[in-house]
């Protein structure tokens, strides 16, 4: 079925232990689309300014994504700047500059607004509804959130997620979210209040999938080198979201797989700056990476 | 066939979110045998003072743990205090006592010098090779360490590495032992100093086995509530050499066994304080918590 997924299109200054990339392609609706593009056909709706570099329009387009919902603006693109600390874990951020962003009215097309699935990224929460009054009747509504709006704006977030199939998490945002200590406990409450698919995302940990009753663990997989996490969670739910859109199949063992493939595109995103590697993703590369995976957390039953 | 485990017995004060306990039944060695002695019957190597109690050397005498190496001398038994932060991950030391433990030298008796498995708990580097002096061959060799030797003895604990079959290890002591970012490069460096397994425990996020070349990775179970995480890592390690010994088996697919077991019994002992619920984990409650495992891991192939 049809995903529309708005976000943020933007340009990333990135501080790593191992080094630094300036101005480099971000923002969580570029690394959504492009991991779900190797399933389906993205429909991208964001905002760029004037200074938007041609290759990197040219670059969403030839990956499959739809830029019908891409506008071009006077102005600068959104930027971010962000270094992270000598674990790869934690990240401070150094700048946010809006610049177009500010301004940003996500307005989707007559086509778009049928979609069957649909992805809010982590924008204002009041943006995310705006969405929500746009649309028909989508089968499969998935949001994320970060914590700026869970301190300032945690009403319009709340009156948001009650409207949603699914929220895409942290672990960090989900217990200042809910107070909750545990993931269990976070995600439950999280579920209380209206999405049945609550996912916690824990980086390098994995992910936890809430699924009504049923409890998923997929776990990250392990790598010998990350060169810039920026991105895995929204290439995580894109790939989830993807493939879940792509089968047009939400049940329980769907759900799954789909945890499991969201885990497998976030490890290539970490092993480039930018879209560098996530880029070069093939089907090929995704069965070669599956296959490794099973390698790594299969076992046969122990005597008990 | 037969483990001998040298490692402490302490009376441990533990603080935590959740509330606090003081003076309750600790250290490494009453950990890991308590999880060992699930499958096999562990002999203790350890020392404690005049006021120890009786109910507590009547438990492990109960739980099928060969008391003949457990010292009693005069003096205090071994303390230890903690405060664990609010996300139950890191934890403060507050204090220390080494009390009879400063004199502890294990001596074992003919027959633990002729053990098949021998595990050295996290004590002080000169006091596990001085174990390892002891033994006649056995057929494999495990040790646990901890950062303050790391930091304080760095060359006596190299030197002991060198010459053991396993090294377990928490995320952070790798680091620090190696220097190395990332956990697959950490492994790689401590399995050229000799040992084939390397363990990493990484707590709530599970383990990773590097097994000579096979690298296996067992998630650690999501619980509801985790009461206390003191021991959980020896709980770990004792239910995983435990399951080694007992099947006298250490061929791959059996080491990856042994880590999902390993991951199990940990779950166990974190849900109540000090031995508390692991006291009474019999096999049908591992049984019944392998099962949910299953329940938690597994997923059919997706359609690539």
């Amino acid at each position: 079925m049809s995903l529309v997924v708005v976000g943020s299109v933007a340009y990333d200054s990135v501080e790593t232990p191992l080094g630094q990339r300036d101005d480099v392609l971000g923002g969580s609706g570029t690394f959504f689309s492009l991991a779900a593009a190797a399933f389906t056909r993205p429909s991208l709706v964001a905002v760029v300014g004037e200074d938007f570099r041609p290759e990197d329009e040219a670059l969403l387009a030839e990956k499959n994504i739809d830029l019908a919902g891409l506008t071009r603006v006077p102005g600068k693109t959104f930027r971010w700047g962000g270094r992270y600390h000598s674990d790869m874990n934690g990240r401070d951020t150094l700048f946010t500059e809006l610049n177009v962003f500010e301004k940003f009215a996500p307005k989707l097309t007559p086509e778009q607004r049928r979609a069957g699935f649909l992805f809010l990224g982590n924008i204002q929460p009041t943006l995310q509804a705006s969405v929500l009054e746009q649309v028909d009747s989508p089968r499969f509504v998935a949001m994320d959130t970060m914590n700026l709006w869970i301190s300032t704006a945690r009403d319009e977030l709340v009156s948001v997620v009650r409207r949603v199939d699914a929220v895409f998490i942290n672990d960090e945002e989900a217990h200042q979210l809910t107070g909750k200590r545990t993931m269990v406990l976070a995600a439950r409450e999280i579920q209380a209040m209206g999405p049945d698919l609550v996912v916690i995302k824990r980086g390098e940990h994995g992910a936890l999938v809430f699924n009504g009753d049923d409890v998923f663990y997929a776990p990250a997989f392990p790598l010998e080198k990350v060169v810039d996490p920026t991105g895995a969670g929204d290439t995580f739910a894109g790939a989830f979201v993807g493939y879940l859109a792509a089968s047009a199949d939400l049940s329980t063992a769907n759900v799954r797989r789909a945890a499991i493939i969201g885990a497998l595109m976030a490890s290539f995103c970490v092993e480039g700056y930018s879209v560098e590697r996530l880029r070069h993703v093939d089907a090929a590369a995704i069965r070669d990476r599956y296959r490794a995976f099973l390698e790594l957390t299969s076992f046969d039953a122990p005597a008990l």
